[in-house]
């Protein structure tokens, strides 16, 4: 542990980010020379990162309703368990039930969705994570800003390249049914266009006309993962 | 890892939670046998808990501008480091740069902004993570709030319990100074509540008029998640 120095009281002070992005702390000379300390730094994301042997990111699985989006998010996140690395997984329709219930599906909102969604993505890989995001997120920009927002090359865009018409056929929810029939209106795929990626670092889709298995999906992230130094000792 | 089975492509299922919050994924009796498959589960925060030694709770540090939030969120999370501990810090100031960036100081968007760090404070907890959020929260209702959001008592309210008078001594940010000039409104403390909490986990406060060390503080968070067993293995 760090070791802090104190001549008296505790008083806040001036804080800079160094470009480690960790704070250091200047010796204030404000005041009475009696509360002059030295705060201890905070716990940096390289630190956490050799605390758990990984190196924190965001996998961002992106693709239609019934692309089987939470099906690659929950083999991946067991597979990554299963080699003793930390994941967790953001749900998107999940987070509508907490820190997203208040928003709807209009545009602004669905932008706003994501933002958020990437913000705490963001935050979980600072924190050491390998955070697994899956949301729809049909418009390119609302997730090229998540990625703007990981630096270095920490944003691993995972595009679910189903055709349409299995994930209708699929329908697990029963949602396009209802689309088709004009009871939900802007439903992605349907009447609201999904923007495939441009440059996106993993697609996955059908070969020969059958879907890879869902621990076939699991390892090619996985593989991925490995290759680019994030489930190494830090 | 647990294993799959599948009898062809992937198919989307019902899933419903079981009692202790983990996804039963039902064999699908739904459109063609072929696609019938089960789903893996997802890791629970059991087991992310046994993977990391620790149990996943919320350290919530409430206080006035200049009470010394940071100051034992930085110790704390040091202190934790230097046990093998894995914690993150939430701090209120960092977030509105962040998640928050939309929100001002109206008493809808202080409502709001707390909101958000709890719910995203509980995503941590249920990582597994020792989540340190550091908001001055000055309203009971809001803090009570994220309390009620987080099961089993995993949410532990620390009450910096510093007299006004210091704060506005120190007043690392200037803050004091422009809200006592009328240039900044709504100021806690000055002229807008603090509502101190009246049944929180821990008080910090000055002993015969002198502050305990960042070091003192930190170590009484420490032994109090010690006694109540989240350092523990799991």
């Amino acid at each position: 542990m760090q070791k802090s120095e104190f001549e008296g009281k505790i008083k806040g002070s001036h804080q800079e980010e160094n470009s480690n992005g960790r704070i250091r702390i200047p010796m204030s000379s404000l005041g009475n020379s009696n509360n002059i300390f030295w705060q201890e730094c905070p716990v940096g994301k390289l630190e956490r990162q050799k605390l758990i042997n990984q190196k924190g990111c965001v996998v961002w699985i992106t693709g239609l309703s019934g692309s089987g989006k939470s099906t690659l998010a929950f083999s991946l996140n067991r597979q990554l368990f299963s080699r003793g690395k930390l994941s967790y997984v953001l749900d998107g329709d999940n987070l509508r039930h907490g820190l997203n219930k208040d928003l709807g599906f209009s545009a602004e909102d669905r932008t706003e969705n994501i933002r958020r969604v990437g913000e705490v993505a963001k935050l979980f890989a600072d924190a050491g994570m390998i955070c697994i995001a899956s949301l729809i997120s049909p418009y390119r920009k609302d997730r090229d800003a998540c990625r703007a927002m990981l630096p270095d090359s920490n944003f691993i865009e995972v595009f679910m390249n189903t055709p349409l018409s299995l994930c209708e056929s699929r329908d697990p929810k029963g949602l396009y049914k209802l689309a088709r029939a004009g009871k939900i209106k802007g439903f992605t795929g349907i009447d609201d266009p999904y923007e495939p990626p441009l440059q996106c670092e993993i697609e996955l889709q059908q070969i020969d006309g059958v879907c890879p298995t869902p621990t076939a999906m699991g390892g090619q992230v996985v593989s991925y993962l490995e290759e680019k130094g994030y489930l190494e000792d830090q």
